[in-house]
């Protein structure tokens, strides 16, 4: 029996690095010591009070159908964090709980256009982002950016590349760079918008992640209040990846729209990983700091591995759990360079070209295991970068 | 902001009978005391012994991201326990774990068909079944059956009703009927299935929950397991509604794509609930029969209470949760029967139409409350109705 076509076309192949992901996920299960620095998952669990929370309300009853909303305190509690944090007045009413922050980026997709509508993003990319436009019907128009600007898009090319557009998904703290938007890249963001009547999906799961500046949500930009669906969720904030807990913050027109959509995808999500999430929000602001404390530190050891080489080049670490790495002094493209690393020193890192055509030439590091372990990898790797460097360079004279 | 249009068709208004609902919820709310007969959900909670396997995964660890098709000993659990029922060969290939059964059915929908391809389903029908359609962007046709064939649809209608269509919903045990589709009906669907290459969408949730016959998987059917994405669900079976657990047993080829769907739909789903779906699963039969015997025991209260009055009719009771009672000796709409029986008797029913026209003049009473409240609720429901059959008789007559 024939499939209809569209489920083909969400991921339309090629090669997207996965293999270097596959291939060190094989290592480890064969019973080889790899340094796995591959996905943005927290080397903690999720904190035990938080599951005695959700415990406490499974028995307590929480196992019918819940609000398909979200439960009005999860609602409630969510709106006051985003007042709080951005400044932008939010109720209730301005908050659907999703199924993480994926549920949310499709409906959000689904929510604004129609099919064959397009939605511009930025290149490099979180990966699934091209497959939710597509899943959504819409067409994903990529922004490429360049390493030399560090990978922010050029208003110029904001305003051009979003130019018939329905909508501009934009991400910051920024999944794979590292980047934090400055004010100039937002007002640009801003200007697209305005003057193309865009919506913004506005990617802002790592908002606790930032190192550098105060993260700006481009809700609270002027007059984009009603232009902006926010994607926010508890998987990085609150080391909750596998709760699948997230929401979309926008207007309350679209959001009610959005829950009568989730009635048809998912009804709801369990009302016991709700009373979870919402006794994580009511921690505050010091346990998020907790959370995110690793990874300013190893930021840190990121920035000090390659104070002193020029063979690998790091962008500025400035928020979420990554670091961008330039490794084209090596004369090898990111996908060889992960490659030989992983065969040559059992360290497993992205291509940069698994995020977009952007960041080939890089290689995206996930700070994600212990301090001791990520210096230790990074000092390999730098090593290991120099030796490809000097060898490229004893070919280019020869 | 303009939201896409195709938000709005989800639900393209109307009424549906939510009134009685949401009058009835209000009423408790405001401390009156209502026999509840709404919504398909048991009266017990999930069964402490399936919570503590949740929690004992989540502290165990099991709160990072799990394989988005599902974790593999689940799939397997799944794929046993359909080969068990229904015979045919089934493997964890065919199995993708997804957010409750509306999930399931809403990738199903999505993987048949284009934008613009018909799927027919059958009236009366399960609430989110046309919006389900339509979010996929199918096109929803129901064909409508009559109350006098006990709302089995008939071969020709099944053969007529679907020519040019991608596929057919069919739901036996249904709801809202407590139909379980005899052979000649399952015979119907599949020569229309054969005859117009249809996919075939069987929503089987409720199939641990059957009176009178033997439940027969559509897929079991002759040369239909590769036509067939079977929904299946522990909301109903385990009394885990607010789990959110659920799956599609279907061919490799659409599993393997179904699943990259739900990569970029939910990223899966949480792997301590999956967990706790297997422990579930573990218990076998014997659970399955302790979570259904209240539905067999509240069943034989209905025909019991209806077997002396000719006001109110009811359709043989032989599967799911649910009995659908003709009120058309009243004289009334079954909203207005619906209406006036919570303000009269505190009782509170689903209008027929709720779930389509084909069920206008009827009400479906939902077995959810405990054997002698139900009793007395249906005792009361009898008496009222006999008193507005008369009253109508009285009228007719003068």
């Amino acid at each position: 029996m024939n499939l209809s076509q569209r489920l083909a076309q969400i991921s339309p192949g090629g090669s997207n690095g996965r293999e270097v992901f596959h291939r060190a996920r094989a290592l480890i299960a064969s019973g080889v010591a790899v340094a796995d620095l591959t996905i943005g998952e927290h080397d903690i669990r999720t904190d035990p009070a938080i599951l005695a929370a959700m415990d406490a309300s499974a028995r307590g009853g929480h196992t019918g159908y819940s609000s398909v909303a979200g439960i009005p305190a999860l609602r409630a509690e969510i709106a006051g964090r985003i007042a709080t944090r951005t400044g932008v007045a939010t109720t209730p009413e301005n908050i659907v709980v999703t199924a993480g922050g994926q549920a949310a980026l499709f409906a959000a997709m689904f929510a604004i256009g129609a099919p064959g509508d397009a939605c511009a993003f930025i290149d490099p990319y979180y990966v699934t982002y091209p497959g939710t436009i597509r899943s959504a019907g819409l067409v994903p128009r990529p922004i490429v950016t360049e390493a030399r600007d560090g990978f922010l898009p050029r208003p110029e090319d904001l305003l051009a590349g979003t130019a018939g557009a329905r909508g501009l998904l934009v991400n910051t703290p920024n999944n794979p760079t590292g980047a934090v938007y400055p004010d100039a890249t937002l007002a640009g963001v801003a200007d697209a918008a305005r003057a193309h009547d865009l919506w913004l999906i506005s990617d802002e799961v790592y908002d606790t992640q930032v190192w550098t500046d105060r993260h700006t949500s481009l809700r609270a930009l002027p007059d984009m209040a009603a232009h902006t669906l926010v994607v926010g969720s508890l998987s990085k904030s609150h080391a909750m990846t596998g709760s699948r807990l997230g929401w979309i913050c926008g207007p309350e027109e679209a959001v009610a729209h959005i829950v009568n959509l989730f009635v048809h995808l998912t009804y709801g999500i369990p009302g016991f990983v709700q009373d979870a999430g919402l006794f994580a929000l009511q921690q505050g602001a010091p346990f998020e700091e907790r959370i995110a404390a690793p990874f300013a530190r190893r930021r840190a050891l990121v920035d000090a591995a390659l104070a002193r080489t020029s063979a690998v080049i790091g962008l500025p670490t400035q928020g979420a759990m990554y670091a961008m790495l330039d490794v084209r002094a090596t004369g090898l493209s990111g996908l060889a360079f992960a490659e030989r690393l992983l065969e040559a020193e059992r360290i497993a890192v992205m291509p940069g070209a698994s995020f977009g055509a952007a960041a080939s030439g890089h290689v995206r590091v996930a700070m994600t295991i212990d301090d001791a372990a990520l210096a230790d990898a990074l000092a390999r790797l730098v090593r290991f970068a120099e030796a490809e460097a000097a060898a490229a360079r004893t070919t280019a004279m020869s």
